[in-house]
């Protein structure tokens, strides 16, 4: 039986249904500022904030997580690669020890203001170009994991739904948090479709809840040529770089909310599927 | 009655006279090491080990933790100004709050690993230009202090004896130690002589000694031509630029303790003067 | 006799009377942008480049001298202090010797994508508090000019009128452009007022033209209560930060075209006062 | 015919015997030194200077240029990934254009301290992963020799025996300088051998200066199990990382040159092959 299949039978059986929504915050640096990240906080159930390696300093994050934990949103750290001019978007020949120097260290940055702040650090989600080899390579999500939990078995690792990251977060110890992107479609294999395929993009606001309903309700997203692919859908990731981010953000939240779907974050009672 | 006269008398009451030894440890760079750290390290009895601002990197940070730890040292954080190319030596002109968001980022990095290694963070002193700031600027010295106490009040705040980084954090209701240089003379205003002043510098192991004796058991320290000054000796500097370093610290070891002075650091009992 | 006075002479003389307004241009890194650079770049007679330090990068810096260029604009390089978080704006204890090499560095970076993008390097200006050390202290303005000599007498360094390093530049065979500031209220000894006075920042673009003609054509600023200040006015900085930066500049052009004054950069038969 | 075919073809006919011996050099950054400089630059006929992105600072490059100009060897620009951390020895999913503006802006920022100190910029050697990455991708060849054309057509561009970059080079206008690893045994497809291989490292000098012969004079390296491979030898890699560095380079200059080799490096009436 498939991990899916499980989880529609915990639906069928009458289990309170639930999903979060996820947005990066706090990911300028010094005088710049990036992204839309006000109108999204409103509707947000958790953030990931730059913890100063691909994006974000000590002043953004003190900031982004003040103004996070004051909003009660759930607090993330987004650790990523030591690239700002990338923006941590581009792999590097990292190795996985390397990866743990890097994320422990983000995360203890991180965690100190969310301490300072009243806080208490919720999750963790590698950013980019880590997000990625962390989904791809066992070891590089060990690494990551093993960094998450020098700060307690309660954070939630985030990791893309059918990738490794979640697999191996449950495997040590801690509870994985599957997230599904519901503004793009699907490869058969479960990974993204190409940004340039046709189709790829679900841009109306209609079409990213019916592909967000599908993924919570039944367990599905779909192939731009409308095929079904499994996914688990326990957060959804709110994109902040369109103009009418905010509005799609509040469209979304709305709707899950009215097909009785509480919108929330993951919580420690959350039960792994 | 001044403190060192208050320190003479409980001195003189019997108190079990104690030192600590500290020294700057793990500030390598990448591929980049720097000073003899392993030599100083079996001398000294607490370490400040960069946070990666003016020195180190997070996998330089692991390995120095992990070395500390192991080795018994009491582990300090040594945040510093954002400035590698200048090892953090040059002042800028950054505002209190940016002072308050360095030192949280840089010790919550630090902590990060000092948990990870089974340990606890005893204490911060700020490098460089910064502990000269925090010494001079009562403002800057609030920001460290406040940073500090985002980690709770166990932490001991080192600083220079006679400047305004003890005397803030003990108002703010940290545990200030008081540090002195048994290796360099003082102005009669009870600052550094300058190194370019004849005499500034001890270089001698039994030079060293005989000042560092004259700090702890009678408060004093020596300007160049002889006159004493008063000074709080809580923690001696041990540098480590010398090629002799480790030598000059054991023999300075070995004389304060057959001096009857128990070298070791700081303790939660440690009863500030 | 007053270099203003001078200056007048030969306006009075008949000499074609010129100023140039220069912006400061590629001011994003990496993912981020900064400012309104389009707007001005269609006013602007010659603009400033960041070079990497405080701002810009490569890929920025490569796009920027590539619009300016083909835009027609003066090109030329603005070096920064090392300090990317805090946008070159504090105050950093370096030595000339460090300047230099700084500013070396930079301008050989910028102008190599200026000569790939077939142009030729016309000016350095330094940035941020860079402009105002070199302003005030006058080893720093020989750094800078001695570095901008590097790549040839014919570079014009930009400086701020009544301060040192026009001063400088000058007396080490550079050619000096002296810089005003339009939209700021002047001191009586010739510094900026500072921006929290009542008065001291020119908000208005007939506010702002009418200044202008006054630097220009009489070699005056004035103090927020209304008395005049000499100065000397090559070069009008544009300021890019406000929304209507592009609207204020453009009408600033118009308004001093329309009185005659020729709008332009300097050039190599450009003479001196 | 083969390239080294005609190489041969050369010798024979009486052609006088070159090769350069070139080092890296300059690769300390701020207070950090790397390597022994000192002794390889005695021995090196060209020198590889870093240039503020894998190593290297503005400090740094201008100490490094006067020194290298000075003892009269030829001068390189050396430009890397733009990753201090790993000093560039980490592949970055970096495009060709990001590495043209890379390689744009280190050369450049080389050169203005090469001619600052009154020299010629006479080449360029990719470091680490990026001279791995123009070795075998195509594209990034290009955009390495691009960038250096900026610079004039004059400059030779370093790249190993038997990759793509001195094909590509060639093919661009600019005089490629094959180098070759007298201190490393080869594969049969004219790689390196993995250093874990047994015999992979050559370590005695007299091993070393054999190679040397063999491949200036026959045009042949060997590979772990003695078999020979066919290189072009027209610039010999010095290392500086062992103790006996500088011992091992002078041995090899003096075995070169009294084998009747000259030991100098490429000059404008160079004669590709």
């Amino acid at each position: 039986m498939t991990r899916n299949g499980s989880e529609r039978e915990r639906t069928t059986a009458g289990q309170r249904l639930a999903v979060d929504l996820n947005c990066d915050f706090g990911e300028g640096f010094g005088p710049y500022a990036f992204g839309h990240d006000d109108g999204l906080l409103e509707q947000a159930t958790s953030v990931n904030i730059a913890c100063g390696f691909h994006a974000g300093d000590p002043h953004t994050m003190r900031q982004a997580v003040e103004r996070a934990v004051s909003a009660g949103a759930a607090v993330g750290a987004h650790p990523g690669l030591p690239d700002r001019l990338g923006f941590g978007r581009r792999e590097m020949a990292v190795t996985p020890d390397e990866v743990y120097d890097f994320v422990v260290y983000q995360i203890g940055a991180l965690d100190a203001f969310v301490r300072a702040a009243g806080g208490t650090l919720h999750h963790v989600k590698p950013h980019g170009a880590l997000y990625h080899m962390a989904g791809a390579d066992e070891a590089i999500a060990e690494a990551v994991v093993r960094a998450a939990a020098v700060f307690g078995s309660h954070l939630f690792v985030y990791g893309q739904s059918g990738t490794l990251l979640p697999v191996v977060a449950e495997r040590c110890g801690l509870t994985a948090v599957s997230e599904v992107f519901a503004d793009r479609a699907y490869r058969p294999d479960g990974r993204l479709a190409d940004r340039r395929t046709p189709g790829a993009l679900l841009e109306r606001p209609e079409q990213i809840l019916r592909q967000a309903l599908a993924m919570v309700l039944e367990g599905r997203a779909y192939t731009p040529d409308g095929s079904a692919v499994p996914v688990r859908a326990q957060t959804i990731c709110l994109h902040g770089d369109g103009r009418d981010a905010a509005y799609a953000a509040q469209y979304l939240r709305r709707g899950l909310q009215e097909a009785g779907i509480a919108v929330e974050p993951p919580r420690r009672n959350f039960a792994p599927g």
